[in-house]
């Protein structure tokens, strides 16, 4: 297998998390930055169906993307894979909820503030609404562990993978005051303590 | 069960759109439209945990949120849910997807022309740029769908019934220029035509 991986990126460094947990070392990466040939290449030759990283290709080629689909893929069977069908849901609904409300503002902010090609559009009003969005996505989770030490049943589940990708670095590269989140706080340190854990390049 | 369920929303009219072609009739439902009553008393009970709608509440109380999350729940081990795990992912794929790209642009235009308390926020700008997305992300969709019925395999998946909500309506309701995409047309039609198919209220 092959991954097409962006170093920088929080949905690359995911799959490449989940990789290091499982201590798999079968799986060839292949870089493809932001700005770079090599991602323009991967996406010329149609390595990339959606046109982001990561993507993983099979054995036979048949490609797969999207970052949540690559855990779901690599996961299963795996000790971050619920059993139970309810648990199973409720992991899937965070790792949904990652992409279609947590990824578009805590990941967005970090960019916005990070890649010099974007920083056009980081207008002071749409930093400032950002921030807000965030600390209020933020408090959601803060919520939920403020009573768990998972976000899914007692043990780390691929919701807990996903979410940490972003969220980890929430403060130092997205600006969010992450003093306010003392159980988020907790969930991050307990997931750096897990057996095999890398962190993002 | 019961499913707290946006009348106007896509996300929630999968739902009952899997409900219905799988014929199952043992989900009460509750209504929460925008801007309703309905709607805040129900995040005053804490019915739904991220904020939105639909939510699936199971027997002993437990709540499902994130459409996506629900369709496979109750699409397991139906005729949705496909069998070998380089096509559950692939599924999963287009489900994240989906709610990554597709529907930030493609449901959130036709909510700005929709919505009078969103129109402050539909400028031209705005609105032209949402267009011109729109159009690239139903480009990968029909590049996709030229040379295949569904999006996965030989017949319909969760993810056909994700995509078809927004996609559907993306016309009449987005504003988008559906003409350029024939076989989008046809797979929508295709869908239309299973067996137990309910349209959008």
């Amino acid at each position: 297998m092959i991954l097409y991986s962006m170093p920088t990126s929080g949905n690359s460094y995911k799959v490449r998390l989940l990789l290091a947990l499982l201590g798999r070392h079968d799986v060839q990466r292949i870089d493809v930055e932001y700005l770079t040939d090599a991602l323009e290449q991967a996406k010329q030759q149609g390595r990339l169906p959606f046109g982001k990283a990561p993507v993983l290709v099979l054995d036979d080629g048949t490609l797969l993307p999207e970052s949540n689909a690559i855990l779901c893929y690599l996961g299963d069977d795996t000790r971050f894979m619920p059993q139970s069908p309810v648990a199973r849901a409720q992991m899937l609904g965070w790792m949904f909820w990652e992409q279609n409300q947590h990824e578009g503002v805590i990941a967005v902010r970090a960019a916005l503030r990070a890649y010099p090609h974007r920083r056009a559009l980081a207008t002071p009003e749409r930093m400032a609404e950002l921030l807000e969005r965030g600390h209020d996505l933020l408090q959601i989770m803060e919520d939920h562990l403020a009573t768990r030490d998972w976000l899914v049943g007692d043990h780390a589940t691929l919701a807990d993978l996903c979410l940490f990708a972003y969220t980890h670095s929430a403060g130092a590269r997205g600006g969010f005051d992450m003093a306010r989140f003392p159980a988020i706080g907790a969930w991050i340190e307990r997931i750096t303590q897990l057996d095999g854990f890398e962190g993002l390049e």
